[in-house]
């Protein structure tokens, strides 16, 4: 998974200001994507807030290249088709994707609308809001060690910083999974270029001095071709790879300068560090969704399964974060949620209208929404 | 959609005798093929009735070659794809298939389980029961006429008969969609090929004397290839097409000779007639579903949505056949009631035993049952 958030898409924003919308969906996993394509159907455009720098959540964070085989009428997928499969089709609404950031407060306005505030700085003004926010907001794990916090944006990472603040520098990358490897590798194939031809790219490419990858044990969880990558620079000297766990931060005068860490066989030693990129995986957080005043029982959210509406009304919720008698954490139990949240919502947004029940086989209505055509009748 | 009913695929009924089973699903539709996805990874295997002769339910009735665009993860497909999609997911817990033939009578016996009796004889007793019969079962809609009762099955037929029945015979054929145009090609195409070469096909090719198709507007609705095949008899002789609608029928000692009809301008013709074909479409009957003491409303039955299980213990209803706050005609919400419900069932059919919620991702149990792979770990 890539660590560096692309420019969020289809994004509505004005800088600064708030952004107004009759829906706004928190949670880009799969059952917030098809909330997004129930309200589309409604005619109603979302804006949508994920922590992660991607769309797919769960999907994405846990299970990408791993098969799923209980999403009806698809035999088999993996979470990355899933998503890919799910941002096809709600392509014709074009929703805006805000990601890489996380709502951090949610609060109801005199004219009955919500304010949200995202963790980027962004601010939405919507007249409905669905929580799909699954097990809660997918986070870089934290390392905990005395000092760590003081580091962190300057010499401690938990995603990949601009390449002049690593050039020249004693760089130790922690972690055994994909996104630990791949920087470090990205890291040495840059030190390499740089190495073989430094007149050429004496700018664009400020590689480190040093790289290390530390990692408790041995095994790395990681795809083939990128071990073999990894191995490749191993053997070129361009990487050091020490088996370990870390034991302290050394600082003088607020300046990370050594790291002290104990291999297998309980020794301990220290190597100079100046920046440290701990890449510990995913862990996911509740975190705000529980401060809103909604009813919870055992941190899930309480909503009625007629209209998976919370105790707020006009705030809905689906999919792994909710609570009812009877639900199973499945995504398409969440499918069908999302669905009957987009009806309880559209007679919220339209008071007083009808919200018809139209099949997008025969509705020219929903047709025209979705971009196609109305098959002529025989 | 064929009119002759294939063998009933994975039957395991002995001729004569009762099937017994753990689970019997009323209802071959996308929810009724669902409900066996759900109870097969639950490791339970199902008995399934319908009333057409191929599984599909409305999606192979109504719209077979239209497209849906609301099944979650699939952004588009045609009725048939659903439902082929739907038997591919379900093969791996090959449940037997009895089609063409609707459940008549349904009751509770003294140990508790149910006993089922279908239109075509056979009799299964079933510890539990899944109703996903939709809007009804899709029956052949009937030649309302006088005297028409007395003729069905010897001169007035709703299916295709045996050529047998058809050699040398004044044909009619009453309908203007696939299924009669169909049918009146097939007959005239094959009176083609016997008149043609006579001597080749004298026994296997018994074709009609004359053939005829009846329809009250000069409109058909069939698939552009069909209708040149049609214009291709109407050229050679081989087929008439009259515009009307049938007034009488016109029997002596019980034997139907000639057939009365009003054309466009209000002028009456008769028509020698021996076999009659009346293709007039499929018309939905919620018919003995409503004669088995479940508790209805508006004609639906109501259910719980945390079980979907009816007024009787042990009989639970999926799809658009139930009745709960919220419910909304949909198929994915279909698919979300046959899970719950599949879940419902497992606590009733092994007492005692917890029911757990595994992944297909990840479930080792999951992965035999539907016979793949369980992926190693990194």
């Amino acid at each position: 998974m890539p660590r560096a958030a692309p420019p969020s898409a289809g994004s509505t924003a004005a800088p600064g200001g708030p952004t107004e919308c009759d829906a706004l969906v928190i949670g880009a996993g799969p059952v917030g994507l098809f909330q997004v394509f129930q309200l589309g159907l409604q005619g109603i455009a979302c804006q949508v807030v994920d922590a992660l720098p991607e769309p797919g959540g769960q999907c994405m964070a846990l299970y990408a290249d791993k098969p799923i085989y209980d999403i009806p009428a698809v035999q088999v997928c993996t979470g990355r088709e899933l998503v890919g499969r799910l941002m096809q089709q709600i392509a014709p609404f074009a929703p805006g994707l805000h990601l890489g950031q996380t709502v951090d407060a949610l609060s109801t306005r005199e004219d009955g609308r919500f304010a949200l505030h995202t963790s980027a700085g962004r601010h939405f003004i919507a007249r409905t809001v669905f929580i799909a926010a699954g097990v809660g907001a997918f986070l870089p794990r934290q390392l905990a060690l005395d000092g760590a916090d003081a580091l962190r944006g300057l010499q401690l990472h938990d995603r990949m910083p601009a390449p002049e603040a690593l050039a020249g520098r004693q760089v130790l990358v922690v972690g055994g999974e994909d996104d630990a490897v791949a920087a470090a590798v990205a890291l040495a194939e840059a030190r390499a270029l740089h190495t073989t031809n430094p007149a050429a790219h004496p700018a664009d490419n400020p590689a480190p001095a040093r790289i290390t990858l530390l990692h408790r044990r041995t095994t790395l969880s990681a795809e083939p071709a990128l071990l073999a990558r990894l191995q490749a620079m191993l053997q070129a000297g361009h990487l050091q790879f020490q088996v370990g766990q870390l034991l302290a931060l050394q600082a003088e005068g607020g300046r990370l300068h050594t790291a002290q860490l104990i291999d297998e066989d309980s020794i301990t030693h220290t190597l100079p560090v100046d920046q440290l990129l701990a890449f510990l995986g995913l862990s996911p957080k509740l975190g705000p969704v529980a401060q809103w005043g909604l009813a919870l029982a055992r941190r899930q959210l309480v909503v009625d399964a007629a209209h998976f509406e919370t105790s707020t009304p006009g705030i809905f919720a689906v999919g792994d974060v909710i609570s009812y008698p009877g639900k199973k954490k499945l995504i398409l139990c969440g499918f069908h949620e999302a669905t009957l949240a987009a009806f309880a919502a559209t007679a919220r947004l339209r008071p007083g209208q009808p919200v018809l029940l139209q099949y997008t086989t025969t509705s020219p209505q929903l047709h025209q929404r979705l971009g196609v055509a109305t098959p002529a009748r025989p």
